[in-house]
C-alpha cells in the first residue's frame, strides 16, 4: 500500500483555498522553494526556486530537457545497459542516440569510453545514478573522470556538453550511502528527478528538473526549459500535485524493510549458487541466469508464478532482474522456487 | 471557485482501494467505458472503451495524436485563426505546418481553401469546433462539404487525411445548441478532449484522444497511440484523475451564468456602440477594436485594470478578446470602462 502521508497530501491540497487552485499552474513558487531548500542541503550548491522546473516524473522531465538543448542531427550519449527509453526518446526528438557501452561486471562510469564517443555535434550525455538496474552507485572518482572528459571536449568543441543526471532513485540508498550528484561535480548539469521512486507512486506524475546554478546561462535555461515544457505539450504536473510538494518532499517508502529484503534475498540466492550483484541502490537486484538465455530462463521461473526481467531487455544478456518492492509474502514463496528451478535447468544441462 | 464536485472526486479517488492503486497507470478501463458510454450517447458512433486513450489534457493529446501521424515533412494544415499553439506543436514535431486562413467576419469552414492547401504530404488537419476565440460552431453543412474535400483529396494522393477534432470546448455551448461532432461526419477523425473547460480546471491535466470507430485500422491506431504517448514522455494522465473520470464526466461550470454574461456583455456593449461577434460557445468574445490598434486598445483598457486580449495574439487584429469566465463584479467594474475609454479613443482621433 502507498506511503504514508502520500494520500494525506493529495486530498489535503486538492481543498482550494483560492479562486485560481486550479488555474494552469506552471510553477508553485511555495513547492519550488521547499525543492530548491532541499537540493542546497543535499549537494551544497545554492540552487533558488525559479532553477526548478516542475514536470510529470522523470520522463517529462528528460523529454522537456533534451528538446530544450538538442538541434536536429544534434548527438545525445547514453550509456548502456541503459533505462528502456533513452534511446527511443533521442530519437524521437529528431537527434542521435549514441551508445556507450559499460563493462560488466562492474559497469563503472568509463571516462575514455565516453571520450571516444564525442564528435563536435555532442550536445548532451545521460547519466544515470544510482542505475537502473544495476544498481551501482558511481563514486567521486568515476565522477571527477567523467567531468574531467567532459570539460575537456567542451572546450575542444566550443559548446559545453550538458550532462543531463537522471537521479530519480537518489533516495532509494542502502547501507548508509549518502547520494553524491553528478551536479555536485560537474557544472554544466540538468538534475531530473521524480517522486515516484521514493514514494512508491509512478501512477502521480511530479518531478523536476533543476538548473545547476553553476551552468552557462542559467537564467536563459529557465525560460528556455519552460517554453520547450510548454510547446512539448504542457509537459508540467497537476496544480494539486504540485502544491503536495511542499508535503511530499520529506515522505519516503520504508528503506530498511527493502535493504532487509535485499540482504535477504542476496543471501538465499547466494547459498544455492546464484551469482548476483548486490544493489546500493534502486528497486532491482541483477542475478545470473544459470542458463545463457536469460529469456528461456525467466520463462521457466514464470511458469512457477515466479515473475522477473529478463536481462536481455536492458542490454544486460545474460542476467533476470529481480526486484525488491515484491513483499515479503511473494519473497518467502518465490525463493524455494528460484533453488529448484535453477537446479532442475542444470541437471537437465548434465543429463 | 471550482465547479461542485471536483474537489470531492479527486479527493475520493485518492483513497487506495487496491495495492496498486498508484502504480503506472495507462488505461482505467472504467474510467474509459464511462467515457466511450458518453460518447455514444453523444455522437451515435459505436465507440468502444479501447478506443479511449486519456492525455494529459488536449495539449497532450495533439501531441500524441500528430506523433502517431506524422513523418518529417509530413504536412499538417490549422485554419486562422488557430489555438495560439497549434503552429509551433506541429513544427516540434517535425512536421510542416500549412495555414488557411478564414474569412472575417463569419470565419466559417472553407472547405474549398482546404482543398487548395492540401498536397500529396498532407497527414492530418486540425479542425477546432467549437471555435476557440470566435466562439463558432461548425454547422452540418461546413462539415460535410469538408469531409467531401477530405475524402477526395485521400482517394487521390492513396491514404487517408485524419481530421484532429479539438473539441475542448464542445460541452460550453449557449443557445440551447447540441454539438456535432465532425467524428459523425467524416470516418478518420480523431477527438481530443480535455475536461478542463467543462470543469474550470485547466491545472488538473486530464482529458483524452478517442478514435472513430470508422477510422482506417482502428485497432492499429489504439496500440500506435500508446506507444506515441509513452515514448514522447508518458503524456498520460496521474492514475487519480484517471479514476475520478467516472465521476468528472457528468460536472459542469454553470452554463446557464455563462451565457447570462454573454447576454450581458454583449447587449452593454453593442448599447454604446462595440461591434461584436456574439459567441454561439466557448469562453470568449470577439469585439471589434475601437482603433485599428487592438495592442494599443488594449493597453489603454489595462491602464484603466481592465484586461483583455490583443487579437493580434489570435490571428485576429482590429479585435480584442473578452472573457466570459470574469466574475460579475468584474464585469459590472468593467463596462462602464468599456463605454468611456472608447469614447476617449475616437474623440481624440476626431478632435
Amino acid at each position: 500500500m502507498p506511503v504514508g502521508g502520500l494520500v494525506d497530501a493529495i486530498r489535503h491540497h486538492a481543498i482550494p483555498q483560492d479562486k485560481d487552485w486550479f488555474a494552469y499552474t506552471v510553477h508553485n513558487h511555495a513547492a519550488a522553494e521547499a525543492v530548491a531548500t532541499s537540493l542546497v542541503s543535499r549537494t551544497g550548491l545554492p540552487f533558488e526556486s525559479d532553477d526548478v522546473r516542475f514536470a510529470p516524473g522523470t520522463f517529462g522531465a528528460l523529454s522537456a530537457a533534451m528538446r530544450t538543448l538538442v538541434d536536429d542531427e544534434d548527438e545525445v550519449i547514453f550509456l548502456s545497459p541503459p533505462w528502456f527509453f533513452y534511446e527511443s526518446m533521442i530519437a524521437v526528438l529528431g537527434a542521435r542516440p549514441v551508445r556507450v557501452t559499460l563493462r560488466a561486471p562492474r559497469f563503472g562510469l568509463d571516462a575514455e569510453a565516453v571520450r571516444r564517443a564525442i564528435s563536435s555535434r555532442t550536445r548532451a550525455i545521460i547519466v544515470n545514478s544510482p542505475h537502473n538496474p544495476t544498481g551501482r552507485v558511481y563514486d567521486r572518482e568515476e565522477l571527477e573522470a567523467l567531468a574531467v572528459v567532459l570539460a575537456d571536449e567542451s572546450a575542444r568543441h566550443g559548446r559545453p556538453i550538458v550532462l543531463l543526471s537522471d537521479e530519480s532513485y537518489n533516495r532509494i540508498l542502502f547501507d548508509g550511502r549518502v547520494f553524491l550528484s553528478p551536479a555536485a561535480i560537474y557544472p554544466h548539469t540538468l538534475v531530473l528527478y521524480t517522486y515516484g521512486k521514493q514514494l512508491l507512486a509512478p501512477g502521480e506524475r511530479v518531478g523536476y528538473i533543476a538548473i545547476s546554478p553553476r551552468i552557462d546561462d542559467r537564467t536563459g535555461l529557465r525560460d528556455a526549459i519552460r517554453f520547450a515544457q510548454i510547446v512539448g505539450s504542457w509537459q508540467i504536473p497537476n496544480a494539486t500535485l504540485q502544491r503536495a510538494v511542499v508535503d511530499l518532499e520529506g515522505l519516503s517508502i520504508d528503506l530498511a524493510a527493502l535493504e532487509r529484503r535485499r540482504d535477504r534475498m542476496a543471501a538465499a540466492l547466494t547459498s544455492v549458487g546464484y551469482e548476483l550483484i548486490v544493489p546500493d541502490a534502486t528497486f532491482y537486484m541483477m542475478v545470473r541466469s544459470p542458463i545463457e538465455d536469460d529469456r528461456a530462463f525467466a520463462d521457466l521461473l514464470a511458469r512457477r508464478d515466479v515473475f522477473v526481467g529478463p536481462g536481455h531487455l536492458f542490454e544486460m544478456p545474460g542476467f533476470i532482474r529481480l526486484s525488491l518492492t515484491a513483499n515479503d509474502e511473494m519473497v518467502t514463496r518465490a525463493l524455494p522456487v528460484f533453488a529448484e528451478v535453477r537446479k532442475r535447468c542444470l541437471g537437465d544441462r548434465v543429463s
